[in-house]
């Protein structure tokens, strides 16, 4: 730190010097509850139902070791060079072949590679969204979506979802209202399968629904599908996009099915689209990283990919059912939760009057994390909720996770039986929401 | 494509049926000359002086090819799994030991690991600009920071330089003159060490004079310093951020020193503007390839990377002396060009009435690529001048480059003598853009 500042260098980062000088979009900018969760989380004794890490140890380390050692020996003057701003043109391809699983056919033209598909949220959004413009989300949503929608400004409206994901109907009212405001929706942003944080899908006749309504309101879809091959039962559920090649951006990603270490994900986009993609993802990283992509593109050449994810669907059925078996003995009578079918998540709806956020850190305490359901809101709505994650730690892990939250809960229960209803446990709410009217429209 | 919108399918990407819908960031996102050079300079036929890609033939492929397949087998559940958005905490220790070799001493803490320096200039950018807001730049300058900067609306002023790099009078006329319009400029983006695209560095006298005036002016000082070990005399210059931690904040980046196809850069930045650096970053990415940086990490550690940068000088230092040896007798009366230090880049500005612009399909013809100067200009300045990149081709193709280079000039010489100062060769300028007044300020 320079000598002759010392005063700026006391003053540090509680009061901020920088702060008349930050873009409108950099004000909103403030820490999340997930990240103080990881920090908790990461400690040994903790159980996390909190992270949403895929099991990677599943993997054959030592094939893909060889693979991605070979590749640098043979290939290294490509695979460790810049690449094109919309990536690999082999991986490209292999991707399309991937795309077929759920429905969809494509051309690798309107292919890009993105970092991650979080990469692909933020492009998208870069593209479509200026300050105040409406964008649609599932009550509740992936809260780094969340997290990118805010960094552009926009204003997320929620939509109810029930057990069979977005309801058409609370859509076509949320269009409605906005009509009757003279405003418009740039974005449907959902995650139809398999849904983080409900855990839930969306039937396929409400597909159709959804999509037609989409089209006649002129909105587009924003398909994010990370978890569409981890169904549990029977064939993959049908991308959006499978149905709609002009209305539907889609991403996908290779951190579920492969590894999240590597970050590469993909937009599907109509042609228009994808050329201001490209120009985005170019002014934002360059290109994506070249050996990554064509890690992925040998692994999914040489190595039965489809089998180890058929392995990894395996494995999270087993913790998805460890999680379900447990969970009736731990909930108090009132609550309600998701049977999941696929992907990493069970969403906890309490009996009205507990509130998730509240409870953490008592939680914490007692050697268990999840992530409150306000996470998952853009409204401070999701207060009596709260999301678990059976994807990472073994069944045994998750069985005495979640005999601690039963714990925490009776703890709770009894507190709201000597206060009464909003009593004593209404404590601190991080970003100083109102008790929470439940996952709900808006 | 869906049957039944045949029409929306046939309008493709001439007319774009989404116009109507994008943020207006996203209706200044056309495709760059750098684009339409790529493609033609990867021909085989074609010496490529365009590009600027890092020699990467040059590693040890062997060694780094071991190191990382073992990394997999040993460590892949922690390489391959999400990481920090911040950065792997290891290799951000590493950095500022890297950081010391240019005069820095920082904590890593204040360390963001980012997916190649382009997202650290595009992180800062999204925190600290608002459309409209003023940002400084050197005339001419890195052709990938107007991109971000046009991302984000922002209003690009030049600042003019000369063989000492940027030129303090110039810099304290400009701020000046925004003050005189009751403007400010949010950053100073600079390259000071063997900048791309110009070759020359900022002189010692001048970093303490331009530091002096942006504190003064209360302007951020944006330092991105990917060629900084990369000079070919003497030990490396020191950085801006070394003599103000406050008032700058550093990029680097180990494109150059060790591999573009990672993507791994980082930002160094006072603690309240790196709060923010991490909150955008993981809503642009999640975080940044763990492989990667942990395969950098690993190779800073178990590989005299120092000793690999050497080689990389003295190939490089080769290479610059190729092109210096050629370029007399190629380039007409009346030619000046830079002599680089480091670095990857000359800068040749041709005598009065030659177009950079107009010539390069002629000189693509003649089996020759570089980048014309106005490419590095926001306002459609230097249409006399063009970078040539040393960096890639072997030396004898980089002077048989330059003799095809000559051959074209030769004609346009002819040509002009023959029509006269700006008569037959100022054809098509894709942008539209006027005859350019050359590097100057605007």
């Amino acid at each position: 730190m320079r000598p002759d500042h010392p005063a700026a260098d006391q003053v540090g980062s509680r009061l901020d010097p920088y702060v008349d000088r930050y873009a409108a979009r950099a004000l909103g900018m403030t820490a999340s509850q997930i990240r103080a969760l990881f920090a908790v989380a990461s400690r040994p004794e903790v159980v996390s139902l909190a992270g949403g890490m895929p099991y990677v140890a599943a993997l054959p380390l030592d094939v893909v070791g060889e693979l991605m050692g070979r590749l640098i020996i043979e290939r290294g003057a490509v695979a460790l060079q810049y690449g094109s701003g919309q990536g690999d043109p082999t991986l490209r391809e292999q991707i399309c072949a991937v795309m077929e699983l759920v429905g969809i056919s494509a051309h690798p033209d309107d292919v890009v590679v993105t970092v991650g598909s979080q990469q692909g949220l933020d492009l998208v959004t870069r593209i479509f969204v200026d300050p105040g413009d409406v964008v649609l989300a599932e009550a509740p949503t992936y809260v780094g979506a969340l997290g990118t929608f805010a960094a552009y400004q926009a204003d997320v409206m929620h939509v109810a979802m029930d057990d069979g994901g977005l309801v058409p109907e609370a859509l076509q009212e949320a269009l409605a209202d906005l009509a009757a405001d003279g405003r418009r929706a740039k974005l449907l942003y959902t995650v139809p399968s398999h849904q983080n944080p409900s855990g839930v899908s969306l039937t396929p006749a409400r597909r159709r629904q959804v999509l037609d309504i989409c089209r006649q309101a002129d909105v587009l879809v924003l398909e994010d599908d990370p978890y569409g091959l981890l169904g549990f039962d029977g064939d993959p559920l049908r991308a959006l996009r499978a149905d709609d090649a002009d209305g539907v951006i889609y991403l996908g990603s290779f951190s579920k099915t492969f590894a999240p270490g590597l970050r590469v994900g993909w937009a599907l986009a109509p042609p228009a689209v994808r050329d201001k993609l490209v120009l985005a993802a170019e002014a934002a990283v360059l290109c994506p990283p070249s050996f990554s992509q064509i890690a992925i593109s040998t692994y999914l050449q040489s190595y039965s990919w489809q089998e180890q994810v058929k392995v990894f669907r395996k494995l999270y059925r087993e913790r998805r059912d460890a999680m379900l078996d447990a969970l009736p003995a731990a909930l108090p009578p009132g609550s309600h939760w998701t049977r999941p079918a696929g992907g990493f998540y069970v969403w906890v709806t309490l009996p009205p009057g507990l509130d998730a956020t509240a409870m953490l850190p008592r939680a914490v305490t007692a050697r268990v994390a999840y992530v409150p359901g306000s996470a998952f809101f853009a409204d401070g709505s999701g207060g009596t909720s709260l999301r678990l994650s059976y994807c990472y730690p073994e069944p045994e892990r998750i069985r005495e996770g979640v005999r601690r939250l039963a714990g925490v809960l009776d703890q709770e229960m009894q507190l709201h039986e000597t206060f009464g209803v909003r009593g004593g446990l209404s404590g601190a709410h991080p970003r100083g929401q109102p008790d929470a009217p439940g996952p709900d429209l808006r």
